[in-house]
């Protein structure tokens, strides 16, 4: 008893600092486990001459579902807030250095094609995916089947820029017209959200849609990236000229990354997914502003080489833990697979769609069709509030349903890599 | 009220995964002004040609006390477990790196010198701190004053570790010294808390001491460092020869620091603090096992530089959470400030004694005894466990007695970056 006793408070050390004292324990064992097994999974899908990410995917889907084959060892992972949040670091310093990688004048001149490609490419899967609703759920209230709809809306742009980053392609025509989509995505996804949710809550209380509040949404929305672009270039250089003059190491990184957070809890406050602002901060945070430090560092590096070891860490977490967000019991779920099979093709055609927006000098509009297809967590979550809705007593999104919408975004999540690798690398042959 | 709503919601997709979502916006903020405040103070300190640390801790020390001035905007960094775990893995990376800086067979050399000063170093300060205690604190038990000696008793690295770091002399003679005494310091603070906790429960109980759980503690603290050095040295050699083999980019730094979270999560479990495991990983960890790992990266990176980013991000924000552990309302505390200020010259008298245990080719004895001060949170730790004890149902560790270790925790952090920075530049010039 004394001893383990002693051991907890022992443990409780780690935490320097008595009071709120967070145990290490668990989030060491899951980060050595993690680490291990993403470069393991990798190496493996390297050598099948698959995208590596593809490896890490499929490392957190086997660790994730262990327990369908009885063995609950590693549930304790589901439970590690320490460790998603790591995670969530890392998909912002893969946004961020994605945005290192290109500029603000870069990302303007491919503006009309990703508007363009962004608005049809949440409206064509929506239309789509109300049709496949229409078809599957006769039943449900037709809001219902709008919501549907508006799972398949928006892009989720991780998987994709980490293969573009893989490939060396961020900045290449087709990269900047699918991140730049996938902003503006983001922005449409969030009013889209935001009109079916407030119908669907009108319906229910038979009182009329609240216009007021869908303004105030947009125009913070909007507002973010005003700002972010026109007042993040100023900040940007003002805060380097003078950490340029500060004594001392280490400047650039953690201005770079304070610059990044601060972009990123701004995206956050105005609505928008934290990553989009990750992605504005390495937009407007150009070369020419960190040089001076850049100069001072014996190695000469820049932002991009100090991120390199960071979230080589960070970013491999994240896709093994999006991999456990994959539940394989779905599947076997009767009645699901139709569905769900149905409300993935609308997905990705949906997307295909899309890229007829894509222009501009020999674009690859099959790249860019592909880059849009995955969904990930935003999908989810629009799903997850859609459990939380009902019309007339009746749940807007049930379990069916729900289920559907994971298998979507787990297959489009899976079958991105090796499609857009294969197609990037037939470009490059041309 | 559907804007708000939608806020939340959409603020839960940046942690990507529906359910156990982690709120990523008051972390993103927090450690964008963490970083910022860190170099903003360690910049000014380096002006005054002080340690940057202690601009750092100092920096912690301003936002964690401006609630003292009626300012309680920065209040919310106190509740933040991400924040806290990200400090904790800076200083985990921080001995990881310093064991890097050294090998088994070094660390042997210093091996009597080391143990003569960690086994002073802990009876020294023990016995003043009982005298102390004895002289200030008449009316309690004579086993509370046994137990506030034992709270001076381990060194917290920490402190010491960086500020060798940043003079480049953590492989010096004085270094290895300190680094080794330290390892050896927080077994031995393990058994006294065991043996002190021990005495006190039985005493309040009425029955005898607990020998077989004291030598289950011994044994497991033991028994780790046996393992990792024997085992750690084979482990890492083997695992190196594997993951070369590997296709892939980023294999040595995802490797090493898995290394690295195991051999803490095992000290951990051992009942040491998860510091001396990621110490011991670096140690065992030697050069040659990652040569044809470091070949194949095209600027033949080893370890410590792949490190150095995730350092130079992480380091600071365990700084700063530790100055902002400091109350300076307890200072103002009546009664306090006496029997703090006499713990506290034991405290540093105490580590002075023990550097006499220190001998070698010119070893600088005061160096070492500078660098043995810190106590940081170990001393915390056990004043908070000696406020769960009683004694004939009066608590081992009343307000004043926690109150004035706060103190002495606070001060001894505080005075050794500037005089080890000042002997240790001295020793340079002679």
């Amino acid at each position: 008893m004394l001893a383990l006793g002693l051991l907890a408070a022992h443990a409780a050390l780690a935490s320097g600092g008595g009071e709120g004292a967070v145990d290490m324990l668990p989030v060491l064992e899951a980060l050595a486990l993690i680490l291990v097994l993403a470069r393991l999974g990798g190496a493996l899908f390297e050598r099948l001459k698959l995208p590596a990410v593809l490896g890490e995917l499929m490392a957190g889907i086997v660790l994730g579902n262990l327990g369908l084959i009885g063995f609950h060892g590693f549930d304790f992972l589901r439970s590690l807030p320490l460790v998603e949040a790591m995670a969530q670091l890392g998909v912002l310093f893969l946004l961020f250095h994605v945005g290192l990688e290109s500029d603000v004048g870069k990302m303007a001149a491919v503006g009309v094609s990703a508007t363009l490609v962004a608005v049809l490419g949440v409206v064509a899967p929506m239309l789509l995916g109300l049709g496949v609703a229409q078809a599957f759920l006769a039943d449900h209230h037709p809001l219902s089947h709008w919501f549907v709809g508006a799972t398949l809306s928006a892009t989720s742009v991780g998987i994709t820029a980490r293969v573009l980053g893989d490939l060396g392609k961020s900045a290449s025509l087709e990269g900047r017209i699918i991140l730049g989509a996938a902003v503006i995505d983001d922005v449409l996804g969030l009013i889209v959200l935001a009109v079916v949710t407030g119908l669907i809550q009108a319906a229910d209380a038979g009182r009329a849609f609240d216009v007021t509040g869908l303004a105030v949404i947009v125009g913070k929305a909007l507002g973010f990236l005003l700002v972010a672009v026109v007042v993040g270039r100023w900040l940007s250089r003002v805060t380097f000229r003078f950490a340029a003059r500060l004594p001392g190491e280490g400047l650039l990184l953690s201005f770079g990354l304070a610059f990044c957070f601060l972009a990123s809890f701004l995206a956050g406050r105005a609505g928008l997914a934290p990553i989009v602002g990750a992605f504005a901060a390495g937009l407007v945070l150009e070369d020419v502003h960190v040089q001076a430090l850049r100069e001072r560092d014996a190695q000469k590096r820049d932002l991009r080489h100090l991120l390199e070891p960071i979230s080589s860490f960070l970013v491999p977490v994240f896709f093994v833990l999006m991999g456990m967000g994959v539940d394989l019991g779905v599947f076997a779920q009767p009645g699901v697979l139709g569905f769900a099979a149905a409300l993935t093709a609308a997905a990705v055609l949906g997307k295909q769609v899309c890229s007829l927006g894509a222009w501009g000098p020999g674009v690859d509009r099959l790249a860019v069709g592909l880059g849009m297809i995955p969904r990930g967590e935003v999908g989810l979550i629009f799903a997850s509030i859609g459990r939380t809705l009902t019309i007339g007593g009746v749940r807007v999104v049930d379990d069916m349903v729900y289920s559907a919408v994971v298998v979507m975004v787990a297959v489009t999540t899976l079958v991105t890599p090796p499609l857009l690798v294969w197609r990037m690398r037939k470009g490059q042959a041309r």
